[in-house]
């Protein structure tokens, strides 16, 4: 299945798209937020009482939010492919390097990714989201993937002048609209654990980043167990698993977004997030 | 006034203490959380509401948690004070240094604070927070104080062998029951804008940490004009400003916080947290 969160007019919901359309799962299913209803234990049940359901939007009437607007944690993994870890000069770290987004940095499919006037070196970092499923501590690799719900396309966008401020990354990474999740979760039973997901980064049509999932330094169930190990994890926190090389901060001469420009993002199996990027209000 | 979060029995509330008595504020005021009573402007007609208010709960009666149990976003303030930069060998930062907590990481006053399986480098860091007042972007230094709601003393226990797992400090940050908030928030209006506030850290009835807040490297308007640079304020927002010298990691040997020892963290004009240390489940 493919689960969205959105909005029609001022209410907010969230539904599965078949075939282009929307069933709005909030009304069928009682739980207001795709979160609330992953905390449930109810999207097991979503396939057996969509059988009769009508769609209830079309795609081009809603506006689609982060797959989940509220997450509880957003982690954020750095440096996690080799090819970007040599870009950025660094050795290879022991342990999955987290650093964390705030959930109101976040917009969806199709939504403006903000160029904010504080600076102009608003990068691209296409990567593979992991939305948690269940709630669970000490989880270890090999039970791992029972803790997955689905997987999205996410562009962790960065202010890089802001991320080298201090040693830590929280500035950089927490400005408003630069971290865009979308368009749907594809559920976990649609995708195989372990399958090599495709990463590739498009700005305005050009390939910038090619990669996948076996190439990460800290594969998911290694980042989950790693994740579980100092902090609970709770339904509809989200894992965004690191970027690949090409990143545009360390091209020459640097390619930061701007204005007019189209960002995407696509994960084999799982779908493309697009963004035009636009500039903040002052 | 002296605002709380807590728990009777199963019933989380939020309440005001008067002399040693807790009035219960979602009964009077209609809002179920202080976060929820500070985002709807309600703190000022409280006073006024609680003219005829009779206590419903002593302090002995009830379960303290964190001031703001549910933050949006807990800021955390790297090596803000000159002694403790020192002693962790770092340069003078050219902007505050932001970390991140998750809400999940906090206890309450009284509240054991735990000491995992994973390490025994439990350490203390006695902090001022600051509970974010209003909605806010790109809040200058002048009006910072008017974002302001009050101010609780904060313990950011710190698992410090986690915390330099890799160069981002969240992993060490966030293991359940390390951040305790409390045991109240003491409303702006209380305390003059600017007030040196005094700082101590106490560790089985030792002073191990002696401060104020006008040795801060970055004032509290300034924090609050740099965080909102980067990312919206939210009512319920928490900053936890930074620990002076002293902490138990760069002592010789080193003191680290075991099962049985008692923290009180103590800041003028607002209260003294205290929390027992306590082995976490395995």
């Amino acid at each position: 299945m493919k689960l969205i969160s959105f909005k029609s007019g001022k209410q907010a919901s969230w539904g599965a798209v078949v075939d282009g359309s929307i069933v709005d799962l909030a009304v069928l299913t009682g739980h207001p937020t795709l979160r609330s209803a992953i905390e449930a234990g109810a999207l097991a049940e979503i396939a057996d009482l969509m059988a009769d359901a009508k769609p209830t939007h079309t795609m081009e009437s809603v506006t689609l939010l982060p797959v989940v607007p509220d997450p509880a944690k957003i982690f954020c993994v750095g440096t996690n492919y080799h090819d970007h870890r040599i870009e950025t000069g660094r050795e290879v770290p022991d342990y999955p390097v987290i650093f964390a987004r705030f959930a109101n940095s976040q917009v969806g499919h199709q939504q403006p990714i903000l160029c904010p006037v504080e600076s102009d070196q608003l990068d691209f970092e296409g990567e593979i989201a992991v939305i948690i499923g269940r709630r669970g501590r000490r989880v270890s690799e090999a039970e791992a993937w029972e803790y997955v719900a689905g997987y999205a396309p996410y562009c962790d966008g960065t202010i890089r002048d802001w991320q080298r401020h201090t040693h830590q990354w929280i500035p950089g990474k927490n400005f408003p609209a630069t971290g865009s999740f979308g368009p749907w979760m594809v559920t976990r039973d649609e995708i195989e654990d372990g399958a090599d997901l495709s990463l590739i980064t498009r700005l305005n049509g050009q390939e910038v980043q090619r990669s996948s999932a076996s190439l990460m330094i800290f594969s998911i169930p290694k980042i989950i167990a790693y994740c579980s190990s100092f902090t609970e994890l709770e339904p509809g926190d989200v894992i965004v698993t690191g970027t690949p090389g090409g990143v545009g901060g360390k091209r020459v001469p640097p390619l930061w977004m701007k204005a007019g420009d189209i960002v995407e993002v696509e994960v084999g199996q799982v779908g493309t997030l697009r963004n035009p990027i636009a500039n903040a209000a002052a």
